[in-house]
């Protein structure tokens, strides 16, 4: 099942429709002649990693399924800007009706991809992995994380039933690292991995000690990353995060690290500007 | 019928839920016993305007409804970085599960809300108002209007179907500006308006003398816009519209025009930091 | 996204085929070889404007996809008893199972386009137009305003959201016609027009001052009517509304208002009789 | 699990305040004080068998759940002209928003009871019982139904899988009556009764013979009915329909007939005129 | 309207992907590449009456719209171990990712098929029906009773409101056998039998008295079962239930009960096991 | 969020009492006073692991909020016949409504449970584990992995997004052991263990060489479980499956493996009966 059949994007794309078109595009039904057929192509107006495109298709399929609607670059490709990257064929009233919930995904998740192609770049030549967070926009975290390996990033949970990450709350109403972590190797399901959120040496320690599967350092310096790193020595891999922007992003990933994660791919990425432009009219 | 009343917001807090929780939190659930009673407070960590905190009633309330949140701020309150914006009390269990969904719709729409704040101070003393656009996160628009709202904005219509906005390709396709006005005065719901969209003098003319409500002046430059407004002069509302950023908002605004639409205040607007402490566990 | 496709309308479908098939329709399951194919029409047995034939086609794609159905009248048309307004090809099961459905829709809209074409014909010549309201059978309005359209009528507010209708409570709790009118033009969304409901000479006064775009006479006789039109002057639309019946329009109409509004039309209709017969099996 | 709770009844509340609210209540919220606290009545405006009254308790909750409803009349009492039916009390706001739906299934299903009542007085004192159809308005059924047996009136089957109707078109398709009933008794969940339609004594003497459960004449006069009456003797219950009119209906109730079933109870009823008056105002 | 479409089979089906597909097949999707296209078959591995196996096109067809699934077996057809019952075609990927949950259903609904044409073969030269309860799995009803009739039962009701069944509870609560029949008679809808279960002697005897169309003689012994059904003596048919096994049902049978109702059927059915066998990959 | 708050389970809940339910309970209208008030219990008719009985909690607040549900064992006690399990109190009428849905609920996942506690019994001892699999019936299986939880079993992947296993067809069209290994660990999301199905000391080799984190030995005899055990010497965790039974399980448990998985737990565990009885009535 692709995710252009998954029921959660399908109700996404229709969910779209519906908030936008309500009760009907008033506009496009008294200016045009419902007959009208043409063709229009969706054009990017920036440099960018274009992420989504198979929605295009889907929002008009929902919208009128007599349009014929072909996507012309891949789907995590990098274009410039004037780039066409679909077009559509049909009803020129119902490509205009679709136009903005098409243009509202693309926009978005091609700012995704985009931003994190950017953290990947700045991270060339090292270990380190960009990797997401669970900090995603409601009712969108499967295309955002769809988004987020097109622009060559690492998928970390899907939520919070996929991993199993222990953190200092965790911990500290639990009873203790040894006692968390052994009980979730035993009670919970068989297939997840165990990562424990560690802030100091010890904490480093004691997760090691209990059996961690992965630890995750937050808010620590560059220094303090740097040595924890060496502390852990590949036994489990080793990931940071907390606030870390593209200016700072290469400082974590030199000190060795094995994984980067960064909230701001998914929740603040801004728009990449794209528009749709009507071509022929017969 | 309040937004946390609205059927639309409710699948929205629903479907969050289900894609961050899934068929359940493992970690919390090995970690802590069942029985575990506390509050907790969620913070800002910036200054910010805080938009949604309904939302997290709304959504501690879908994840366990024994769970008691009291909003501390207003909606709309400008708030310090460290002000507590909701406590919630019960079941340290559940707050740990609803946390990531609570926080996430509150980052999102406070983002909004404070980048559109930022817009109206930058007008401030002009007689131009920041208005919105369709240029949304699909599945979020009712909310994003919402806290363009509390950030001082003016909303634009919500769908294709609460207003009548002709554009330029409504009007090549449609057979000029008069006969699409026309056709809309005669055949659209009677309670809508009509806009037209305008690049030029001669369309600026035409759509006043077919009977337009308002004219948009699409991607012009400030002294084009000048000139366009003189022209109208008062006759009917005069916005503006195409990449206005911070910088060059004011500018637009002391040409004299009556509103500003700006896509970034939704489809652009950073993430406010926010984050959830445990105060008190019994 | 014309009618078809529209989600609402296809719940509506599905709705009233889970209501009446439930599960599964008995009578013809034992009755017929599966296999059965043949042809069936719907006929319209009276005078009546034929709308929502594209449901024929609906209810029977949801009830089964083997069936072909041709709409053989254009949805509008005024057919004689005896008129032919689709026809079903396929599994004659089928044919029988999804009938009631069809039939139900069809002869419910088009008694709603039928009734309104009446008060049409009743006020030609005049400048009244007819106009629906929002006194619609629950789960239909949709559909109700387009059998309305079809029938010749206008289309008023589809809901609470498309238009600003300030009626005397709104008034009488609002702190007036001045202050409420202005509220409207501040704060509502900005494709809205604002109407004023007015019941005397002083009312109709303060909205044209207030600056209402149109004003509604509610329940006033026909001389209190033509009284406020000749005060209104034309400066904006009049609309009349109150118990009109198909005697009483004309008079109404010839006060020279711009509209007048009838419930009737959608919640009083009554249904147009309609029934199918099979032709030929195979 | 009464009405009020049914899944289909909720669905059908709900989905009706979404067409009519849509995004908000514009006019509302920008007339009244959000906070302002009140009560309100809904009036019946003629005599009528009230009916669906809980749903104004249904759609209120929906709509503001610190709405208080307090309904006036039991449902199906016969009201006079000014009879107060239910009471709000709460948010105005509310209140008003939320009064054009209940109004809306109020008056329809009190259309429906009442011109059942009508049918009922017309057939007193004969043996006949008033019995509804399947020519419903869709999405209503259930409601239609009750509203049907508030009036004095029994329900027929509520869809194709409740009952065995063997139509005109069964027999023919099918093999004949005999085949087609022993059919429906062998195959057919147990807990179904088969009644067949008869257009001629013949047919009358086969569905007897072949172990028909009750009859159906349909399109017969009344001398035909009066006939076949006296051929069933008694032996299984005989129903008549096809275009009976309240003029009409006495007659066919006058030959012994056991049951009358009319479409026009449930697909041609006008509705009841009731609206609602703000009372006070703190 | 056929299974197939049926609403609730077809939510069955998207409920059964989305609890196993989840957010995406991890294992396939890293492990395939995504254009490998291929066959694979769907083998029974025991003898069994196949039932439901239009599932496994329904369920791959929400999988993957591009796979072609071809049906090798009729419904309801005895198969012996490795027949092959379907056969897909198409991207791998898919195959393997819909694989379990067209398992899942084919091998339960076989199951039921099975176990019924075991009892129905356990009668057999009886004049005993085998016939299935509404102790059904949660949310499966309609496709087991499908697999019930497949195996040659009958079905009982399918729910509450497609029969009466006026048990001693409804007896002791209602007033007695005679006051429950007359109102059962007076108030249900027209196209319902009425059942009567009865413990003993007296009230087999009220049941027939008071005009019950069946008997059902719940938990009683052979011995017992045999007198009462010499004292209703062909006048209604009679049921018996309660805890009948393969190893007692024959005895019962052999009593001249009309059906024997076995909530086994349904709820204790032991899976029939099949597999999917990869056959070609191109 | 725990089960009873889950949108799945109640979606569940919800559609099992629509489809016993349907159009409402007929026998018990007509039979029974509405305001009848009274209690109920819900007894055990055998000795069993209780599972689920939050359900009826459930299921009657869906079928009447004025019924009070008292739960009176804990989820996963063992019960001897004749316990009350639930007491019910409030109208008669939805207590007999809803008694079904419930019933089959518990029934279903007590049998689940207790099926589970008689493998974990048959291998207590050992160091085996019971574990369950995806051979689920279809919409129930977040329930069933409850109810083998309460039964003593482990839970394995919920679905195919919450584990990897390598099954032979993956490592046959996916290029090796070694590659789709390494290619889960390199793409898949971060959470995630990699389990490898091996049917000889090749793959097992493979495996282990590749990085897997758990191995799993299908359709092997006690013997080659045994000496594969032995090969991998506890390096990772071990799990055997392939049609494992109550008589065969104590073999493989006492090889050393480390888990056993067994369908049957989901797919074939026999209904625990109970019933419904009403105790007092006022």
């Amino acid at each position: 099942m692709d995710l252009s059949q998954h029921p959660a994007v399908r109700r996404s794309v229709l969910g779209a429709l519906q908030e936008d078109v309500g009760r009907g595009d008033v506009t496009t039904r008294v200016a045009l002649e419902p007959g009208l057929q043409g063709s229009a192509v969706m054009l990017a107006e920036a440099d960018c990693v274009v992420a989504g495109v198979f929605l295009v298709s889907l929002a008009y399929e929902c919208c009128d399924p007599r349009l014929d609607v072909e996507v012309l670059v891949s789907d995590g490709a990098a274009v410039a800007p004037g780039t066409a990257v679909a077009r559509m064929r049909g009803p020129v009233a119902s490509v205009l009706t679709g136009e903005r919930v098409a243009l509202n995904f693309v926009q978005h998740l091609s700012g995704v991809a985009t931003l994190t192609r950017q953290f990947v770049e700045a991270v060339h030549g090292t270990s380190a992995a960009i990797v997401d967070t669970r900090k995603t926009v409601p009712g969108l975290r499967l295309l955002e994380k769809h988004a987020v390996h097109l622009g060559g990033g690492m998928n970390h949970r899907f939520g919070l039933d996929d991993g199993i990450l222990i953190k200092n709350t965790h911990v500290a109403l639990g009873g203790g690292t040894a006692a968390v972590v052994a009980r979730a190797r035993r009670e919970a399901p068989l297939g997840l991995r165990v990562q424990v959120e560690c802030r100091s040496r010890a904490e480093v320690e004691a997760a090691l000690a209990a059996g961690a599967d992965a630890v995750l350092l937050d808010n620590q310096t560059v220094d303090e990353v740097r040595a924890l790193v060496r502390l852990v020595a590949g036994r489990v891999p080793v990931e940071v995060s907390g606030g870390i922007t593209l200016e700072s992003v290469r400082g974590y990933a030199e000190t060795g690290v094995d994984r980067i994660s960064v909230g701001a791919l998914t929740h603040s990425a801004p728009a990449v500007p794209l528009h749709l432009r009507v071509e022929t009219v017969a």
